[in-house]
């Protein structure tokens, strides 16, 4: 997996002009860090005496991330292998008709595929906020920016995701497919706003 | 250096409830990945046609974005070594008018030096912000959703060092002194969004 390597050799390939890693398994990556947040504001909030009542709860709720946490760190493997066949597809020739019908058709599933996946990240990533609202509300105030801290690297993970929707359904030759996935993503991008707006101003308050 | 373990393990440990790495750390990481986004968009532009114009500049756009990456890498083991001394101020112990005088003046200096690195932090990733704004003019097209993943996971990351800054200044004793933190990270918000508003729309119109 690549997240399996040191973080500094997956920062070096990032940086590299090859085509994987890209944006949208960075963006699967930045959901794993909010969702390791939320995990240690669960650890900072079980076993302490004035959190006893919410402590089945957030024990829950730690459960919960780890797994959205594993999922975002496979979604970034999901994500490198999606591109493969659209990097393929490009390279594909279109000399004849029977050629172009071809590449046009391979092209068009591979868009489909490598679109699909960010709305993953996203789907994960909402639910990683949802998780991170009950721990605003009910963790340990002494971690209270840790939630900040993982909202905002949520927020940026899943509008990151969302650019690589958008650049995918851009070149899709079926609009209607196409305006059904960016209308799912724009509405996903507006729940993601209205989760933010929802917390962050209480987060803050807290921490001023 | 702790960005030099594997991804999953950084994430393990990010989870639990050590008091390192935290939420400040973090914001140096995904900083870092701001940064590596920006050099695949110039890697994907320096050797093009279309760019040869602007390949000198692109070139050294590049080793700017190398070096802060490699800054924010560092940063987030500074972060971790400027907590240390606050955590061990935090156990001392304040029975007589002495210990507790000594103990307030030393817990007055381990706040300091842990605001003091996420201010350096957000410094860092302004910088990169400002890159990121020439890339968007002047680079690869076909990379400008990067560009956008790039700004967004730099704005996550310098308001996720912000709120690292007001946790330790809002202890502070000394209120001029935490007053100049506070209002010095305030604008640093400020310029972040405005950089971001100024690229981001037009990033999105190029993607859409």
């Amino acid at each position: 997996m690549m997240l399996e390597k040191r973080t500094t050799d997956f920062l070096e390939e990032l940086s590299s002009g090859a085509a994987v890693p890209g944006g949208g398994g960075a963006s699967a990556a930045v959901g794993a860090f909010a969702a390791a947040l939320g995990m240690m504001v669960t650890n900072l909030t079980i076993g302490k005496k004035k959190y006893a009542d919410v402590e089945g709860e957030i024990k829950k709720i730690r459960d919960k991330l780890a797994s959205l946490r594993d999922e975002l760190v496979i979604l970034t493997d999901r994500d490198a292998a999606a591109f493969e066949p659209l990097s393929k597809a490009y390279g594909l020739p279109k000399e004849t008709e029977e050629q172009k019908e071809a590449k046009e058709r391979i092209m068009e599933q591979a868009l489909y595929t490598a679109g699909k996946v960010p709305m993953q990240i996203m789907e994960t990533v909402l639910k990683v906020m949802d998780q991170l609202r009950t721990l605003g509300e009910k963790g340990s105030r002494l971690a209270v920016s840790d939630v900040g801290v993982g909202l905002l690297f949520a927020q940026a993970a899943l509008e990151g995701a969302s650019l690589n929707v958008f650049i995918n359904t851009k070149m899709m030759k079926n609009r209607e497919r196409a305006d059904e996935m960016n209308a799912r993503t724009e509405e996903m991008i507006a729940q993601g706003h209205r989760l933010k707006e929802e917390i962050y101003a209480g987060v803050l308050e807290k921490i001023k």
